[in-house]
C-alpha cells in the first residue's frame, strides 16, 4: 500500500495511492467506512498504523468501491511535510561515494569505520514537482543526493537488529540537497543541509510490506535526463538493520522519525569539474518500487 | 517575567514564576482573568506571546491577587520538554574552550573562523532535579557543558543583526551533556549529543525584558560544589546577533526553536586526567539573572 499527502480543494489531506489507476483514496473516506475517527496528518496515521490496520484497510477497500480522486487533480506534498524532529542523515554510506568526495568540501578522508550521523531540517519538506530554491546570495554549490528514507513506525530504544523491521513503517525517497560551501564552512554539516526547500521528499511512502527485507532496491538520479547516480541499496556500507540498531543505542527513535541512508556516487561534487545544479535543472530521484521524485532548480 | 513548565496534580502546566515569593501562577488562571483562551504548552504560549501580551499579563497580575502554587509543591519540567525541532547547537564558541579541546575527542584543531552548528535531540528535555542517565553500555565519557540557550519568539529567515532581539522570546540554561567517545566515533557530533536524558534544561525561561541586550551574563558550572566552568557570555566568539543573523541566512528559524550558544572552558574533557561525570555527581549550571539548573548523574 502506498500513501501520499496532497492538497485538494485547498485542504491538505492524506490518502492511499492506487498507482496503477493513478487515483488517490482519501484516508478519511476509508476510516469513515470503517466507522473510525480518521487521522488528519501522515504523522497521526503513522502513530496508529500497524499490519492489522493496513489489512483492515485493504479489506474494506476490497468491499467498497471508493471513488477517490484522480492523481492529476491533486498537488502532491511531501508525504511528511513537517517531520516531528529533524531528519536523521547518514554521510558516506556507499563506498563509491565515500571515495569520490575524499578531500573535497564536506568530504571526509576515509571510508567510514562507523556510521556518520547528522541532522537536516525539513519544515516543510517539499513535494514532487516543487521548486528547489537556489539561495544564490549564500551558495553557488548546490548539489543533489538521492537517498532511501526509512520511516520509523513505533517508538523504540536499543532496538535489536533482528527486530528492526518491526519498527519500520515504510520507505520513501529524499533528495538530500546540500550547499557544499556551507557544509564545509561550518565544519559540522547541519547548516549546509538545512536551507529552505532543500529537502524534497516523496512522491509516496511505500508501506513496508511492499518492499522485501533486506531492502535491495535500484536507486538512481538523473539531472536533465543525464544519469548521474546509479546503484542499489544493497551496496550500503551500513545496512538498515545495522543503522537502526546502532542509532537507537541510548537514543529513542520515535514513530514518524525519518532516517535517510546515504547517497551513492555521482553527486555534482564528485565530477571534475563539479556538476552542481544550474538554473532550471530538472532533478529526478528514482528508487525501485517507490517511484520517482522530480523537482526543478530555481531559474 | 519568568516562565516554567511543571507538573502539579499529575497534570503538566505552564506558569509565571514569582522568584522572590517562590510561587507559580498558572498561566491558565491569568488568561481566564483576561477572558482569553489559554495556551496549554510553552510552545503554544511562545507562539502568541509578544511585549503587549506580557504587559497585559503584568497588569492583570497587579490588579488580581492570584493565589498560585508554592514552587515546592510542583515538579519542575524542562521549560520546553518537547522542542518542535532539534536544538540547534554551537560548538567551540568560547576561545578558552576551543583551546582546551584541541586534538581531543570531539575537538577541532583550531579556533573556529565560522560558527560550528550541529543539532541535538531533546525529547523530552529533562528538568531541574531530574537524573542524567549514564548509558554505561555505550559510554564512560559523559561530560557536562553549561550553555546559554536563546529561545526564538517568532518565525524568521534572513534576520538582520539589528533586528535579532525582536525575534527572541527569552533565555534559559541548557546543560549540553555530551558522550565524548560517541561524539568522536561518528565524526559528526549529532549522536554523541543526543542520548536519552542528555538535555537538562531550565529551571525557567527568562523573558527577554529581564536580560539587557547585548547579553552579558556570568555563566558557571559546578560539579559536587567544585567550580569547573566560570565565564561570562560576553566572551562568546560569535555573539547572539551574529549567530541568529548567520544561522537564519537561507534557513527559517521558528517560534520555539532553541539555539544554545556554546560552553566556556572547564569541561571534563579539558582536564588532565579527564574529569567526566561519575555515578551520583551533582551538576549545577548557573547563569546570572536566569537561575541554577541542578541534575544528578545516575548512581
Amino acid at each position: 500500500m502506498y500513501f501520499a499527502t496532497y492538497k485538494y480543494d485547498r485542504a491538505e489531506e492524506i490518502g492511499v495511492v492506487l498507482k496503477e489507476d493513478k487515483r488517490i483514496i482519501p484516508i478519511k473516506d476509508i476510516f469513515k467506512a470503517m466507522d473510525k475517527d480518521y487521522p488528519e496528518t501522515m504523522n497521526d496515521f503513522i502513530e496508529i498504523a500497524d499490519d492489522t490496520l493496513i489489512k483492515d484497510m485493504e479489506e474494506i477497500m476490497g468491499f467498497n468501491n471508493f471513488k477517490g480522486i484522480e492523481e492529476k487533480d491533486v498537488k502532491l506534498c511531501a508525504p511528511i511535510p513537517y517531520p516531528k524532529r529533524n531528519i536523521i542523515c547518514l554521510g558516506k554510506n556507499y563506498i563509491d561515494h565515500a571515495k569520490e568526495t575524499q578531500g573535497l568540501p564536506g568530504g571526509t578522508d576515509d571510508i567510514p569505520k562507523f556510521p556518520i550521523y547528522f541532522s537536516k531540517i525539513a519544515s516543510p519538506a517539499i513535494g514532487d514537482g516543487d521548486i528547489i530554491l537556489n539561495h544564490l546570495e549564500i551558495t553557488d554549490m548546490v548539489d543533489y543526493e538521492v537517498e532511501l528514507a526509512v520511516i520509523i513506525g513505533k517508538d523504540g530504544i536499543n532496538i535489536k537488529k533482528e527486530e528492526v523491521e518491526d519498527y519500520i513503517f515504510g520507505y520513501t525517497i529524499v533528495n538530500d540537497i546540500s550547499a557544499r560551501n556551507i557544509q564545509r564552512k561550518h565544519g559540522q554539516w547541519f547548516k549546509g543541509k538545512s536551507l529552505e526547500t532543500h529537502c524534497p521528499m516523496g512522491p509516496y511512502i511505500a508501506y513496508k510490506n511492499e518492499i522485501p527485507f533486506p531492502v535491495e532496491l535500484d536507486i538512481a538520479c538523473k539531472v536533465n535526463d543525464e544519469l548521474r547516480q546509479n546503484s542499489n541499496t544493497k551496496n550500503l556500507i551500513f545496512d538498515i538493520p545495522y543503522i537502526i540498531n546502532d542509532l537507537s543505542k541510548g537514543m529513542r527513535l520515535k514513530a514518524g522519525d525519518i532516517v535517510i541512508t546515504g547517497t551513492p556516487a555521482g553527486v555534482g561534487l564528485g565530477f571534475k569539474p563539479f556538476k552542481f545544479l544550474k538554473p532550471g535543472d530538472k532533478v529526478e530521484c528514482y528508487i525501485e518500487k517507490i517511484g520517482t521524485l522530480t523537482n526543478k532548480f530555481e531559474e
